[in-house]
């Protein structure tokens, strides 16, 4: 990581009809965020889910590119005919398609070279200028592009590569948050709730949040910022607005 | 429903800055998915994932609406001050966001006179021309401008009401799907699998997933089409692939 600039952001394309068709349940969306945001300072800020049509991954890819500090795809790395984020992007970027001298290395060494198939020599394929990003779990690289960076759609190996994204990130602020938990309805404290974010609604981001949990309905106030010192005030103004109106709060 | 033609498709907006930070898993897209697919016949083409600001509400509405025939958004219809869906929509569609009659009277007949607050009233609160999607399980509705269809975040909530949106929707070719899941990697059948693709191409959608479940490593083959007869001779061209290449098959 280098070095700490106040506010970063980043999106993510998630590229797989297997999400869109309702077939797999995404888990890299939280996964991502959470890291970005508590390793990495930086927010996320947009989320995109995109079939695997190659002009669909061009057009999204120059958007997201060109509106925020990093890009992360998931999916379509692969070895299959529907693994196509390779090949998109090297379209998008108008450079070659071709063996990674060192990603095609790797695999060789891997599978040993009989087994070292078409199929597999296809993952060493990425557009020029590409730099390799680590899969200690199943050994094809993901790689990094201009400000993108592509990873696999598997969240477990995914979660294995992404610390490896690190080295080439700049790290921004990390937000600190608090979660109030209490027991009441959202409605029963909008009014309140609304006038202490007006208050603060420079440095903090204030979210409310209905649950239903242990037979109990209750709402999740959570506020963010990476200005710690006006998160306790706000902590307490929310605190006094809670005994005033004589709500339970509960524990975690 | 109405008449049935054959290409329909639906985007989805999530408004919801608790999904971008990774503080909650979003479970709406999967279930909204396989509703559309499995119930409607109508596909889902794109998803964003979008903060609590008008002005990214207001762009991405504004697009998604242009560029598919329906869309879907979650959150952000509550009583709290960072529930902002109906006002923004109002200000996209430059019409007045005021009290729905209906809305308002189901609400104040729900909550009685006396606890029928100003964060309640809120939920009343439309573009003017919309239409009620009404919410058996906690009685605030949804609402339907133009070819949009605003839910609330809630999964719960969310899911007992969505088929309330199927009177205006028109009904697409419900796409059957069939998975074939084999012991194998990827790379093992990636070309034979790219040339059954090639074949039929225009009718089938074929995806290719790999997973770890109970021990082993295997891979699940999808197709997808409207075209029954296709499929199944699409599924018996995997099967002797898999056959020739003495791949094991593994039951559900």
């Amino acid at each position: 990581m280098k070095k700490n600039i106040k506010k970063i952001n980043a999106a993510i394309l998630i590229i797989g009809n297997e999400i869109l068709s309702g077939r797999t349940q995404d888990l890299n969306v939280s996964f991502i965020a959470n890291w970005l945001n508590k390793k990495c300072g930086i927010s996320l800020a947009e989320v995109r889910i995109v079939p695997d049509i190659e002009k669909k991954i061009i057009k999204n890819i120059l958007e997201l590119k060109r509106n925020f500090n990093y890009v992360f795809t998931t999916g379509g790395i692969g070895p299959t005919h529907d693994d196509i984020t390779a090949k998109s992007l090297s379209k998008a970027f108008k450079v070659k398609y071709e063996y990674h001298k060192e990603a095609y290395s790797i695999l060789e060494k891997y599978y040993g070279k009989i087994k070292f198939n078409d199929g597999r020599k296809k993952m060493a394929k990425m557009p020029r200028t590409s730099k390799l990003i680590y899969n200690p779990s199943s050994a094809a690289p993901g790689f990094k592009i201009k400000n993108i960076f592509c990873l696999p759609g598997v969240p477990s190996i995914l979660q294995s590569m992404i610390v490896n994204c690190q080295k080439y990130l700049i790290k921004g602020k990390v937000k600190s948050s608090v979660s109030i938990l209490l027991e009441t309805v959202e409605s029963n404290i909008a009014k309140e709730l609304g006038r202490i974010q007006r208050k603060y609604f420079k440095d903090i981001d204030i979210g409310s949040y209905p649950f239903f949990r242990l037979g109990k309905i209750g709402v999740a106030i959570v506020l963010r910022s990476s200005n710690k010192s006006k998160l306790y005030l706000c902590k307490n103004d929310v605190k006094k607005m809670v005994i005033k109106k004589k709500i339970k709060m509960l524990k975690n």
